[in-house]
């Protein structure tokens, strides 16, 4: 399944939609017009917190609705509602992966800078938006606004020293992030959290994809475009750290909880690699497709 | 006042403080049987959103208690209750700045490691744990555990772009955090936040005081004690970037909200300064005093 957060008519709920993202169906209307107490959780990390109980839930609505006469109480199309990002507020700070893909590291700097342990820095959930929101320029702040496509990992249940092998069980699904970087901050501030944290900077959506419907999340193509240039065209099986290490070495000795959102890093063709470097301008749109996914699509506010 | 979150017969409750942490007033259980409406949220961040309100309602209810027949409903000391952290569970990474002392930086390294600007790194939510709680010594994950004392900021108002004029304005009080570390994944996975990270390593507390009862946060005495021996001693006029630059700064086209935890930076005399090290064992008890604060006392698991 494909689950969104959105809304219409200034109410916010929870989604499931298809592969094309051509209509979504309102869950938690339908749950509300089923059942006589709601039991469907108001936002998606309560959703994913119920687990197992999350999914036959939402089948069983989704069945419902799609048998329901009255169908199109439930049915929206796509144009007709807002998408925002499927977790529009994290309970704590998005986790980044730096340095995770070769020819990434090489065009920033050089073969001493690939990483032997996965780098690992955060940005704030006052960054994210969703889908076709707008990325603000901060022509104040900084000169050198960049994009970063990555794939992401939304972690499914609480553990900690989850073993490699356990890793994927704690995962329940993947969407994209473009992990938006104020560069000369980033540089300046040595860590890379102010660099990586300016309102707007963690474009998140449009779906999240239930994991059984991703066979390999490190065997996956990506693609950035900017004003429909690709610029980053690379496949997950490319990364240093996959997805199971990445979860096996932040979970030692840390918790991960139900909503965790894990951005697994960046491949070659982000503006700064370019030489000369081709940094984000107002008004430029970059749309990140991950396979099996979908497509994230922003534009800089002009 | 000095604010406290704690805990009686597994009810959390919303307290104020005496400046000697001898007793703690119950403002929740005053509030809830003196208005027909709880007026008083349910937790300090909701508080702290309030505004001057809360500082209002919680004097008036303070007052109520100490002029009531039947105060010692509402009035427990020290030992029938458990202090928990002031903010149990932030909805954000604490923010913490890195080398923010002079002989701190020099301990650590060379005069080449003085910052030009903020370095700012994070702390998740599920590292935190209050006054007297364990820290977990995560045998198997590192051998280099190691204690910070640091002043913490309390943001009290939401705000982008401040100035350092305004900076004083934001805050809501100060508290102290213990930035435990893990020395040896700090360096190994070269951003901070892995070794920064683990469970339990972010002790906070035992109190907020209000900003009107600290005259200058950038003057105070701080001094932390590993088993009663003084190894850190400071005054915050030593911070090379002060608690306005701090806010100013991290800022700059990120919003700010109430209830955002800003630690300060540590001073000299960390375990991992010492030569040879003289890192954390298990049983060792940290205590940071912060002048007009109190004392964070927290034991290592044996």
């Amino acid at each position: 399944m494909r689950f969104v957060t959105a809304e219409k008519d200034n109410r916010t709920f929870i989604g499931v939609t298809n592969e094309q993202l051509s209509y979504v169906l309102d869950l938690t209307l339908a749950d509300k017009t089923k059942h006589q107490t709601a039991q469907l959780p108001a936002t998606m990390i309560e959703c994913i917190e119920l687990g197992e109980q999350f999914l036959s839930l939402a089948s069983s609505l989704e069945q419902w609705i799609i048998e329901n006469p009255d169908q199109n109480k439930f049915k929206y199309q796509i144009d007709d509602i807002k998408l925002l990002a499927p977790i529009p507020r994290p309970t704590k700070n998005v986790f980044c992966i730096g340095k995770n893909y070769k020819d990434h590291v090489l065009e920033m700097g050089s073969e001493a800078d690939l990483p032997s342990d996965p780098i690992v820095f955060t940005k704030p959930p006052t960054a994210v938006i969703g889908n076709e929101d707008i990325i603000l320029n901060h022509k104040q702040v900084t000169d050198e606004l960049d994009y970063e496509g990555e794939l992401a990992v939304i972690i499914g249940k609480k553990g900690t020293n989850i073993t490699k092998k356990q890793a994927l069980d704690y995962v329940f699904g993947y969407t994209i992030i473009n992990d938006i970087t104020a560069r000369d901050l980033q540089k300046k501030h040595k860590q890379f959290f102010i660099g990586k944290s300016l309102d707007s900077s963690c474009p998140m959506g449009p779906v999240i994809v239930h994991k059984t419907e991703i066979n390999n999340p490190n065997h996956l193509n990506l693609q950035t475009k900017v004003n429909g240039e690709i610029r980053q065209k690379a496949n997950t099986e490319l990364f240093i750290f996959d997805v199971e290490t990445i979860i096996s070495i932040i979970s030692k000795g840390h918790t991960l909880e139900p909503g965790d959102i894990i951005a697994t890093g960046t491949p070659a063709g982000v503006g700064k690699g370019f030489k000369p470097p081709r940094l984000l301008q107002p008004g430029d749109q970059i749309e990140i497709w991950v396979e099996g996914i979908g497509v994230l699509r922003n534009t800089v506010e002009h």
